[in-house]
């Protein structure tokens, strides 16, 4: 077999057989073919695209390259869950323990924030003593004692997914739907679940701005699970302002003990609801999702779910207090700083990506991998889109520590990512689509 | 400016601008952009296409990138010509001499045989002692003597057209037609022609074996020489059977002198006419092709071009004599072997690239660049579609040197090559079409 040959077949749009896929991938991931053939490679598959069954396979052969966890010894089915990212999007420290609290085995593997995104990794962390980097022995021990861990993905897991992004990177094959969702679900796929619900973001705080291409990434990774035997939902939701009201790591810490206490904003709380009620049917606990949310709110009510989140930032080295009293263990930002409204009206937009960035300047994120996070900064929103406001309303509280920063240029930014008008915007979905 | 951002832009189809083609181009041949990004660019290249005016500069960028010929201060209009190759084409041997008869100057760089097609310079060097790597100056000096001269491209020549080639080689993006006619154009827009005839090739000997692609590429060389302020003149000409009668480096100087002295086979003759009237009116010497082509045929007559071309070969080290006596200088193979027809009719087609096959198996031709030619070596045709023939006839003569050679396989190959009918042919067309 020819690298020449298969590069060709590509470039003319002719569909791959998967040895060919195959010697692709690992060939390249044991660095038999140079970069400057899998960059044509990739230049043609992004051009070209895939079939299902070709991205199916491109995806097996990824996963194939690494690490994959067999969880079979483990009793109860593996359900997990992954979001394409957004700002405030903390529904994951919430939801792995609540599935949990039902007996589903929550194999969750999260990634770190980066942009106008935050990471589950970098929220536990600021946790203090949370360890997110569990050996796969620590991982499955814990899973089969409380049901549930949060853990990043090694360097063992698709080690030619990350040598592939990396070149995607530097020659403007990144944005190609299904390399993405070949990419996420090679991740997935390793992590030995029975099945995974998706949820695609879509809007202004999004990687996805536009309702079709979150619906046509959504449909290739359901596509892409299926065919690898996994039981897939996907729903696509609202980015369009950032979730909750908590933006930056130890604050979403705080709002998701609220929202296990039974409190918390209306929308996080909707969406967790959802979700939850749609991973217990992936896990036949349940059959229909109205009744699957009841028993999900039972769960919050009875302190199930998180007795649950106590127990895992116990096993993973954190203090379980947090879950009673998490302002006494999160580290506190020095200042802050309530943001005023300087126009009367209605919000009826909100820029959401620079909502995140200005999250990223306070401290509360990274520009750069290399970044070091400021775990207590970050921004509290007191209103969201519909909401009326009057000049000198407090719009959001900003958390930092670094008097020297820009405020005044971040404070702009953020003001001029509203939309205040007269007329108050149409009412908004939460879930505009699913796909199973 | 940032080669990510020009890889993308190409990849959406976006017309790159001048700043850009010129920074790809100049980067990439001094090292500063290395080939895995330079690979992404050619994929997008080759999948999205470029303009005319895009393709215009990334030739000219090319052509920049080394050493451009100055023949200003030569007196007289410079006029060359190039072939896309095919099997039997010597024609540029007789040519340049021929036009050169004119007082047209005719600095020609030619190329090597590879594959299936001969080349120009491997033809040359079968006259013991002609060398075709004449330095700048010396071949300056021999344009100002004689007006002519025909020698290899030097390292400087074009070097970013050979590091972007060798990089095409490997990524499965050759055969793009843009791509195609913007390295032959860098190359001959380096050697400071005032203007080009372009003979490209159409059937089963070229490189390109559609009608079609055939006026699609002389249509954008001829964009590309046009918008660099050269005249140009591009014919499609035939390859569907071998030109003249000759395939092989001696066999083709033989028949060199023979067409020079007025002989030789007519298909060949009428061709160099055609091709010889056509650089004429590009020098502004004559109008009319029809006249023209008798003021060729007169310098035939008269013996100028004939002198021209001894004139050639004795400045580039050669014999003289070659032009009276070729059989007694040139070498001559040990074997001569008829290859008879074993079937009765009219040939109808010859697949002509199995031709060039067969005598590159005989030694005359190499399938990789380090092989050695023997020059010897080759196949004189004998019949030619249209041509009647019966069981036994002579078909060809191989000639050849290694007896050891598989000399059975090559003769069934060859006569597979043949189509053999009840059915006479319709006359073909020499030329089918030109662009000016």
């Amino acid at each position: 077999m020819r690298v020449y040959d298969i590069i060709y077949k590509k470039r003319n749009s002719e569909e791959l057989r998967a040895d060919e896929i195959k010697f692709m991938i690992s060939s390249y991931t044991k660095g038999d073919i140079p970069d400057y053939q899998m960059a044509a490679f990739l230049m043609a598959v992004f051009i070209r695209g895939m079939s299902d069954k070709e991205l199916a396979l491109l995806t097996t052969a990824m996963t194939d390259s690494g690490d994959v966890m067999d969880l079979s010894d483990i009793k109860g089915v593996k359900i997990d869950k992954h979001s394409t990212g957004g700002v405030g999007d903390g529904i994951s420290l919430a939801l792995a323990p609540l599935v949990a609290s039902f007996g589903v085995i929550v194999p969750m593997m999260s990634g770190r924030g980066l942009g106008h995104t935050g990471g589950t990794l970098d929220k536990l962390e600021s946790i203090p003593g949370f360890n997110v980097n569990l050996s796969a022995s620590d991982f499955r021990a814990q899973l089969k004692k409380i049901g549930v861990a949060i853990i990043g993905q090694t360097e063992k897991v698709a080690p030619a997914d990350k040598k592939i992004y990396a070149l995607r990177d530097v020659t403007a094959t990144v944005d190609s739907i299904p390399l993405i969702a070949a990419s996420i679900m090679s991740k997935k796929l390793a992590e030995g679940c029975d099945g995974l619900l998706l949820d695609v973001k879509t809007g202004s705080g999004a990687f996805m701005k536009s309702l079709e291409d979150s619906k046509l990434i959504a449909k290739v990774m359901v596509s892409i699970g299926k065919n690898s035997g996994k039981k897939m939902w996907a729903i696509i939701s609202d980015m369009n302002q950032p979730l909750g009201r908590a933006i930056g790591n130890s604050l979403e810490i705080k709002q998701t003990v609220d929202i296990l206490k039974g409190g918390g904003p209306d929308d996080f709380k909707n969406l967790l609801l959802e979700i939850a009620a749609r991973m217990l049917i992936l896990a036949d606990i349940e059959q229909d999702i109205e009744k699957a949310k009841s028993s999900v709110a039972k769960n919050i009510k009875s302190g199930a779910a998180l007795k649950k989140f106590s127990e895992m930032v116990e096993c993973q080295g954190g203090k379980p207090s947090v879950a009673d009293t998490p302002h006494k263990l999160l580290p506190q930002s020095k200042f802050a700083e309530d943001i005023k409204s300087e126009k009367n009206g209605c919000i009826s937009a909100i820029q959401t990506d620079t909502i995140g960035m200005c999250a990223l300047e306070l401290g509360a994120g990274r520009m750069k991998k290399e970044d070091v996070i400021d775990y207590s900064a970050g921004i509290i929103l007191n209103k969201k889109i519909g909401d009326k406001v009057s000049k000198g309303d407090v719009l959001a509280t900003f958390y930092y520590n670094k008097p020297r920063m820009h405020l005044g240029e971040i404070k702009e930014k953020f003001l001029n990512a509203f939309s205040i008008t007269a007329v108050s915007p149409a009412k908004m979905k939460m879930i505009y689509d699913e796909i199973k």
